[in-house]
């Protein structure tokens, strides 16, 4: 028997749970800030939701934007974020990632030595490009080197450790975990009780719960089953709620992300997001089948396309044409293998591929080059890029968009330093956290590759900060 | 020494604490169901945020709407709230609040005795005319003949009764509370402890937290005290933040709402709506200082207008005319007294006044009437009342508008039976909740006049189950 009465199977300094973007980046902080850490992570593999993401980030005032001449600054970043998200978002935590948000960049190449592809690209809700994607397009290259740097340092992931309770002192400090160990996915009752100590603190870098069709119903009723969801089925609310029950402050659970670059024509997040998002949103046009017209500008925040294409009431169609994919200089080889882009020789095969009003389709198209030619679109104001050229190289392009549940912007309040802020706005003594499994930082609507920059830079605070704790 | 090993002051079978709409509501049934019931107020006085409300009442399908020729049903309620909700909304809840709504009406008059002006008004985001309005447009009508009947069923308000914490016995169960006696708003040290056991269940009714600034700017950091509220200064979250502390799930905390027909010019809630809600936005325009033109469909729902308000950037002006006063029906005399609403014999001097641009004003308020002749506004979707007239007969009155805080969507999730969900999303026993302390009927924009049908409903639901409780 020790603390609290709990015969604790083993103690460390700092417990992690979860194995993505923050936790891995905690980790590293933590080891190198001297403690001796454990990261717990509840499926069979590290990296959580993480390592299928597109492996975008968003970093503001970087030599490569320099180098490509755009002019851009935390600040700018900051106010971006602020726009999209309503106001909503705590504008301390906004200004921590977009003041970090080069800073933590550069450390992923030098210290992680993540590589990304040359280019900067620019999602919706972004003023200027500020997304460098790492190589293969994929999380799993950052995941993997993160991976790489924690067992250089001595640790390592202990997988099928599912955190059941998070444990508290007489005095209300957090001192430990109870974790299923040998869980098996998705039985909570697989597994046995294993009673982890931390000397230190406890970092919660458990991510989302755009999975957790019970939870995510709660507060947004309209996402049932029914709705699909670009996460792993393992992006449920468990931990976030086991942090609600020892006295979170829970903030914007109700602001839950729709991802409006999905196809309905494939599961999960898939390769469609790959051609819209990368090229149809800044090369292209988005169209109501119904009437063949644009309704949005395709370069508007993730809330602002979703919600309009939502608001049209059935999947719409995304349109580029050969020079939109030439000039991305992006491949689109598997969204056509898999049969979710379709390809046509003319744009008239196109209208009658998906059933619009070819002529309205071919107004709709004049009408957008002309924007083009003129750098100006009088009609939704969608930024036209330098290098954009009007939509009239054949083969045509075609995609069906209806949106997928992406990303849970609530979750717990945390301040500045990644504590946990507890019901009486007070931080609840060793506890932090960092990722999606904190709310704030996005407030209505998180842009596009900054979440991967909220990660690793509320990560490292978190696993800083926690090794820094008295014992 | 009993229950818990606590040393309860007193017993009863059901604790009500708030003694507004929802408390007395629930305390009349709990009394009825055959139960003891106390109830607590942390004022010096009952009725709460209640008693400062405007009194108008939502009910759809009434004798007065009949005789009106006014097609409704429960169905077109449920619609509107969904819509102005934004699909946030628990349909099941809104169901319940919809199909009840004309017995809970009918209810306030021949079981309370409550008189209603005898007229059908139309607010913002409503299909039709389906909102009545207490005698003396206040909510102290309802509120008076609730606790004359709360006095004749041998009840009393117990005032300075602050709720400190929810106890809960060994298996979870909602035993019981400690309340504060003599609490001395707002020092929350003052009174001294009182436990007192609830033999069947705690009832929460405890209001919203639309004054609280500390723990509605954790939602929305815009909400500074820079921004005003309509609500008492007690309307804080301490009761709900209890609750969520012994494991209720939150819902939309942070759908907070903006009341569109507030004046910049007198603090609270004051006179000003009764000019702008009730004769603006049905039957005159409101216009942006800077350009003189509409810029939203006056009639939208409070979120739409004062968020177009806001995107203004700046108090915007409410205008009508003498015909516009007259055909509402409604006196303007305290608005005028107040200085809140002013005259002007003619527009140009209204113009001059506010700073507008007369001719651009001049042509919006000559095209706004030829919407009114045609009865369709193509510019916004205004609906145009059937005794509207255009806007042409001296004197005219004009408003500054700028949006306060007037409502808080979120709080304590409960079910249909008014029972609080625990974050396992079962009831925790032995508690319930009614009011605006709840969250999920209104989703992201409460409907005018929508509350206190809410409040009435669920309070009535929570008294009767409370009472059906096994002791």
């Amino acid at each position: 028997m020790g603390l609290n009465g709990i015969d604790w199977d083993e103690a460390v300094d700092v417990v992690v749970v979860g194995g993505g973007f923050a936790g891995l980046a905690a980790a590293i902080e933590a080891r190198n800030g001297g403690a001796l850490v454990t990261i717990l992570e509840k499926m069979k593999a590290p990296g959580g939701n993480s390592i299928i993401s597109d492996g975008g980030i968003t970093a503001a005032g970087t030599p490569l934007q320099e180098r490509d001449g755009i002019a851009d600054s935390p600040e700018l970043m900051y106010e971006d974020m602020l726009k999209a998200g309503l106001g909503l978002n705590h504008p301390d935590l906004v200004r921590i990632v977009a003041e970090s948000s080069n800073e933590v960049f550069q450390w992923t190449i030098d210290y992680l030595g993540v590589e990304y592809m040359d280019r900067v690209d620019q999602f919706g809700g972004h003023s200027v490009p500020r997304c460098y994607t790492a190589l293969n397009i994929t999380g799993a290259t950052i995941i993997k080197r993160q991976l790489a740097k924690v067992r250089e340092l001595g640790m390592d992931v202990r997988t099928q450790m599912y955190l059941q309770t998070i444990i508290r002192d007489a005095e209300g400090r957090v001192c430990g975990v109870m974790v299923r160990d040998g869980y098996n996915y998705p039985d909570a009752s697989s597994g046995v009780p294993r009673y982890i100590r931390a000397e230190k603190a406890v970092i919660l870098a458990s991510g989302g719960f755009g999975a957790d069709v019970a939870f995510r119903t709660v507060q947004d009723p309209r996402l049932t089953e029914e709705i699909d969801s670009t996460n792993k089925r393992c992006a449920t609310a468990e931990a976030l709620i086991e942090a609600l029950r020892v006295g979170a402050t829970p903030v914007h659970l109700s602001c839950i992300q729709l991802g409006p670059w999905a196809s309905p024509d494939e599961k999960g997040f898939g390769v469609g997001p790959g051609f819209s998002d990368y090229i149809v949103f800044l090369y292209g046009i988005v169209v109501d089948p119904a009437t063949g017209q644009r309704f949005v500008n395709e370069l508007g925040d993730r809330k602002i396309v979703a919600d309009a294409i939502l608001a049209v009431g059935q999947p719409c169609i995304g349109i580029a044409d050969a020079q939109a994919v030439e000039r991305s200089g992006w491949s689109i080889d598997r969204c056509l293998k898999k049969g979710v882009v379709k390809r046509f020789e003319r744009l008239e095969e196109l209208a009658s591929a998906y059933s619009l009003p070819f002529e309205a389709l071919e107004a709709t198209v004049a009408r957008y080059n002309r924007f083009v030619e003129n750098s100006a679109d009088e009609e939704f104001g969608k930024p036209i890029l330098l290098n954009a050229v009007p939509l009239s190289h054949p083969p045509y392009y075609g995609m069906r968009l209806w949106p997928k549940v992406h990303h849970t912007m609530g979750g717990v309040q945390i301040n500045t330093e990644a504590q946990v802020i507890g019901l009486d706005q007070q931080p609840i003594k060793g506890l932090y956290a960092a990722g999606e499994v904190t709310g704030g930082v996005h407030g209505a609507c998180r842009l596009g590759s900054c979440a991967i920059t909220d990660c690793l830079v509320f990560g490292r605070i978190a696993g800083r900060n926690a090794a820094a704790e008295k014992a």
